[in-house]
């Protein structure tokens, strides 16, 4: 009983700090306001997670195993649309990865995906117009282009401007 | 006498703030960091600029003013070559503009781009593929594609892939 009462306040902390984290950043987030959503003490926030950094780390490994996109070398205009609506539909998942690169600036490494991307040009299923480094580049970039901007009734046209310009750079 | 102390005063002021906002951010930043590097007291600062948000604009509208960068509808590929190397060259501009996304959430609108990009759609300059907002998206996210990255020895392999994507998606 007591674990669950532990896990269960550990549980409200993450999803409290995940708030507060993509909405002002590392820097701007307030220990003190996310304990107080999540119904503790900070003391107590502070005993669980020892600091500010060590709680941001785990929200970031939290939501990277809910929201696992799973890459598709074969389909990247697909991949590239279902990561514009996993943005679309969690929009403070952009900003946390953004405050992410701000704050930390240790852009995380994606060395198999570069790795399937050169083994996919070679068989000549995405074009070699590219280096295969600047292949994923562009087709993070592409789907994250309106990440920042406000949400809009376009989100079909920028859904299809998405996969169509990932098809149109990495066709053969 | 008096008022070219000010002035330098404010420079001074206004070149400590753009160095601390692009690091810190907003939130992150201290204005008595500030001060202390341009020389003069807090006390001053907030007498010169009222307060942080007002320094944040100001530095905003300082940098806007240094490194404008003319839009060229008709060299869309240029374009976004010459962006990418002015973020190339000053790494904080693009980290002062993420602040200001996140911080603020008030995007900047750019209509007289869009409609120079519409009218050479009309005019069969530029691909009508992708409509005209969509386009001047496509070119920023696609020029700003690595601004987040750490430097590397790849310059001329990220800029040639910058132009190359762009001509690709803009080109009739």
């Amino acid at each position: 009983m007591h674990d669950r009462d532990r896990e269960r306040t550990r549980r409200r902390l993450l999803d409290a700090a995940f708030v507060e984290f993509a909405a002002h950043g590392i820097a701007g987030a307030r220990m003190e306001r996310i304990a107080r959503i999540a119904r503790c003490s900070a003391g107590l926030a502070y005993n669980y997670y020892g600091g500010k950094d060590e709680l941001f780390d785990a929200v970031q490994s939290d939501v990277a195993g809910a929201t696992a996109l799973e890459f598709d070398v074969l389909d990247l205009p697909g991949y590239a649309g279902r990561l514009y609506d996993l943005q679309h539909q969690h929009p403070e998942l952009a900003r946390l990865a953004t405050w992410q690169r701000l704050e930390r600036r240790s852009p995380v490494s994606r060395t198999a995906d570069v790795e399937a991307i050169r083994s996919a040009q070679e068989s000549g299923l995405v074009s070699s117009r590219f280096p295969a480094e600047q292949v994923l580049q562009l087709v993070l970039a592409v789907a994250s282009m309106w990440a920042a901007a406000p949400s809009s009734s376009d989100h079909g046209v920028r859904r299809r401007t998405v996969e169509d310009a990932v098809r149109r750079l990495v066709e053969p």
